[in-house]
C-alpha cells in the first residue's frame, strides 16, 4: 500500500505548543504512522499544493490530508486532480480541520461546517460499528486527553458508514469517524488531530488511521476516467 | 391520523416516583400527546397483548409502543400481527425500554441491546438531520432534565435516517432518534421516557412524538399481504 | 408550496420532434405539472441563468431543474446561490439530462456520468420503496413508451433513498429515482423526460413529480447561512 | 478463512436437470468454490439442521447458506444459534432461494418475498458499486445464461451496500447483490444459483462468491454474547 501524506505546515506550526507536541513536525509524525515507504508533501505558506503532482497521484493508493488555514491556497487544479483520483478508486483520509478542505467539500457536496472550541478538554470516542475493520483491535471507547471540541450539527451528507461518535465534556457530540463512498473510492473522515496536542502519537489514534488506510485502499486498479458513453444495445431490440 | 398507544402498566407503575410523575397514569399521558381520537391499550400483568386485535390494527395508522418488564408476556401471535401491519404500511413509534420489545427486535433483526444506568442525570439531545420533518419546530439541541442513561453500543441495524444523538454527563452517548423502513412501513425509535420522570410532559418531547407520528403515518392504503407470486413475463421472451 | 421550474430552451428545442411532443414548449408543460402559481425560468442560448435571482429563490420552496446542452452556460454564481438554498432547506428536483447540471454534480460531489442511447425504446419503471410518499397512488411498475436509455454505472453517491429502478429492453438498467439529503434540503433525481417524447404529459410521470415536490418541500423555514461558530460550553467544564 | 457451506439436498436435487447440472451434487460444487478446507453440511429431508453444531459454528468464519423447500425443517434453535454468531461477527452468505430461509428473514426483519419465474431465460448482472471489493476482477456486467427470474418488489430493508442489480428479459429487475450489517457481522445476499442450471460453475459467479467471502469474513475475534450492562459512569457526575 502506497500512502501519500499531504500536510499543511503554515506559520502556526511554529507555535510553542505545536513544537512541543511535535518537535519533528506534525507532518513527519503523520508520515511515520503509515510505514517506511510513505511519501510526505508538506504545504508551506505561499504554496498551492502543486507538489501533489499527477505522477505522485499515479503512485498513491491512499492520500491522507491535513490542512487548516491554507485550504484556500490549494489550487482548484490540484483539488480536481486529486478528487478525480478518489472517484477512480484512490483512498482518501481527511483529518481534523481538513473538514473544510476543498477536496473534502468538493467530494461531499455540503459545507462541512461544524461547531468548535479550543478548551483543552478531552474527547471520548465511542464505536457505533464495532465489527467494522476500522475498529479492529480497538476498545469500545477510548479517550483522547486533549482535543479541540468539534460538535454537531456537522454539515455532511449521510455517511455510508458511521464508525465513531465523539463525546465532549462541554455537552457536545460529533460524528467523529465516517466513511463515504464517491465513485470507486472510499473516504474516511476522522476528527482527531488538533496540532497543539500530540494526538497523532496516541496508540488508539494511530490504530484507527492504519486500519482506515487498509480499509480505503483500493481493491482494484485505478478506473479509467469517467465519461458518458453511448454503447450499442446488449440485447436485440 | 388514527393513533393507537400500547403501553405496559406493570406493577412497577405503582411506584411512588411514577405516580408522582404521572398521577393519571403514564399510559394516559402518552395517549394525550396524540390528540382526542387516540386509542389506548394498557397491558397489565397477566395480559398477553391480545387486546391489540386485528380490528384495532385495521383502524390504526400509527402504533405507539411503550413496554419494559412485560415484553415477554406479549404473545408471538400479537407480535406477528402487528409486525405484519408495519410491513404493510402502518407506522410504528417505539419508545424508551421498548427497544427490547418483541416487535422491535423482530422487525430489526438485531438484539437491540444497549448500556443503561438510572442515575437521575440529564440527557442532551442533538439534531443530526436538522431539516427532517421530525425536527420541525425544535431547537438544535434541548435538555431532558432527568432521563435514564442509554448508551452505545446500541445493537441496531444502520438506521435509514439518524435524527437525534443523545449526550449524557456520565460520558456516554446514544443514537437516540432513528428511523427504520421495513416493507411499506416506517418505524421511529426514540429513547426518551423513563417512567420515573415526567418526560412525556416536556414540550420538546411531545413535539418530537407528534412530528414523528406525522412522518411514519402511511401515505398510502395498507398494502395486501406479502407473498411470492410467479407472474407471466411482461415482455415477449 | 411555491415551485420554480428552471428549464433550458436551447435551439434544440426547435427540432421537429420536440415541437410535436410539446407544441407549447416543454418548459410550459413542466410548469403546468406543478399547479397554477408555478414560476417558470426558461434559459435560452446566451443566457447564464441569472434570471434565477436571489429574490426568486427567496420565494421558492421547490426548484425543478431541466437542462442539457447549456449546463456550462449557467454561471458559477447562480449555481452556488441555488446550491446554498438547497443546503438551507429548499427542495430540488433534477430531471433527465440535468444529471450533468452544475448544481447536481456540485451537490453530489461525483461526476454523475452514465450510459445513454437514443433508440426510441421503452423504459419500465419499478418501485423499490413501495410505501414511500413519492410512490403514492402509483402502480408497482409502469412503462414510459419511448425514453432515452440511461444505464449504469451511474456515478452518484449512495442515495439516501432509492425509489425507482428503470429497465430498458437493450439490456440496461438504472437507478432512475433517487432521493439525496444535503444539509437541510432534499433532492430528488428522476430520469424521465427526453425532450423528443411527450413524457411529461404521461399521468404516472406527472404523479411522480407532484409526489416528489411534496416530499422535498421543506418542513421548516429556510435555515440561516452555514458557518463554523465557536460557542461557549453548555456544561460546566 | 474457515468456510462452512450449509446446503439443502432435498429430494428435488435428484431431478434430472439438477443431476445433469451437478453430477457431483450441488452441495459439493458449492463447497469446491471456497477452497480445500471448506466444511460441508448437507441437509436432507427429515433433518433439522442440527448438524450445524455449536462446535462447527465456533470454527467458522463465513457461513454459506443455500436452502429452498426445507427452510421450515431447520429448527428455531439452529437458526438462533447461527443468527447469534452472525451478530457476534461471523460472515454469512445467503444464496438464491435462501432469501426465504429462517436465518435470513430473522436477521433482516422483513418477509424477503419477491417475484419469480422459471423460464430458463438469462440474467444480466450490473455492478452499481464498481469499486467495491466484491466487484474486484469482474466486468461491469456479465450474463448468466439461464437463471430463475427473481424480481422486485424484493421485501428487504435498505441494504447497507447495494452491489449488483439483475436485469431479466421478461421486463423485471432485481437487487441481486446486497450487503447488510447486523451487529458485528456482515451478510451478503446473492440471487444466482437455481439448482437446474450449473451456475455455480460459472467463473464470474464463483468470483463474486470468493470475493464476498473475503468481504464478510470477520476482521476481529467473535464478540462476546450481547447483553444490557449497567456500567458505572465514566465521568464524575
Amino acid at each position: 500500500m502506497k500512502v501519500t501524506v499531504f500536510c499543511e505546515m503554515s506559520g502556526g506550526m511554529e507555535a510553542e505548543a505545536v513544537k512541543k507536541a511535535y518537535p519533528e513536525g506534525m507532518d513527519r509524525c503523520l508520515q511515520g504512522i503509515f510505514g517506511p515507504g510513505t511519501r510526505l508533501i508538506s504545504q508551506h505558506e505561499g504554496e498551492d499544493g502543486s507538489a501533489l503532482t499527477e505522477e505522485i497521484l499515479n503512485d498513491t493508493d491512499v492520500l491522507v490530508w491535513w490542512g487548516h488555514v491554507l485550504h484556500h491556497a490549494v489550487s482548484d487544479e490540484v483539488v480536481e486532480r486529486a478528487a478525480d483520483r478518489v472517484r477512480r478508486g484512490m483512498g482518501l483520509i481527511v483529518l481534523h480541520s481538513g473538514h473544510m478542505s476543498k477536496i473534502f467539500t468538493r467530494l461531499l457536496g455540503t459545507t462541512c461546517t461544524l461547531k468548535w472550541r479550543e478548551d483543552g478538554e478531552k474527547e471520548r470516542l465511542w464505536m457505533v460499528a464495532p465489527g467494522h475493520p476500522i475498529c479492529a483491535g480497538l476498545p469500545e471507547q477510548f479517550v483522547i486527553p486533549h482535543e479541540e471540541m468539534y460538535g454537531e450539527y456537522f454539515d455532511i451528507p449521510t455517511p455510508d458508514e458511521l464508525i465513531f461518535l465523539g463525546w465532549f465534556p462541554g455537552g457536545e457530540l460529533f460524528r467523529a469517524g465516517c466513511v463515504f463512498r464517491r465513485g470507486h473510492g472510499r473516504i474516511f473522515y476522522f476528527n482527531a488531530g488538533h496540532e497543539s496536542f500530540p494526538n497523532y502519537r496516541q496508540e488508539e489514534v494511530r490504530k484507527v488511521l492504519t486500519n482506515a488506510a487498509g480499509y480505503v485502499c483500493p481493491a482494484q486498479p485505478l478506473a479509467p476516467p469517467f465519461g458518458c458513453p453511448s454503447p450499442a444495445a446488449l440485447e436485440k431490440l
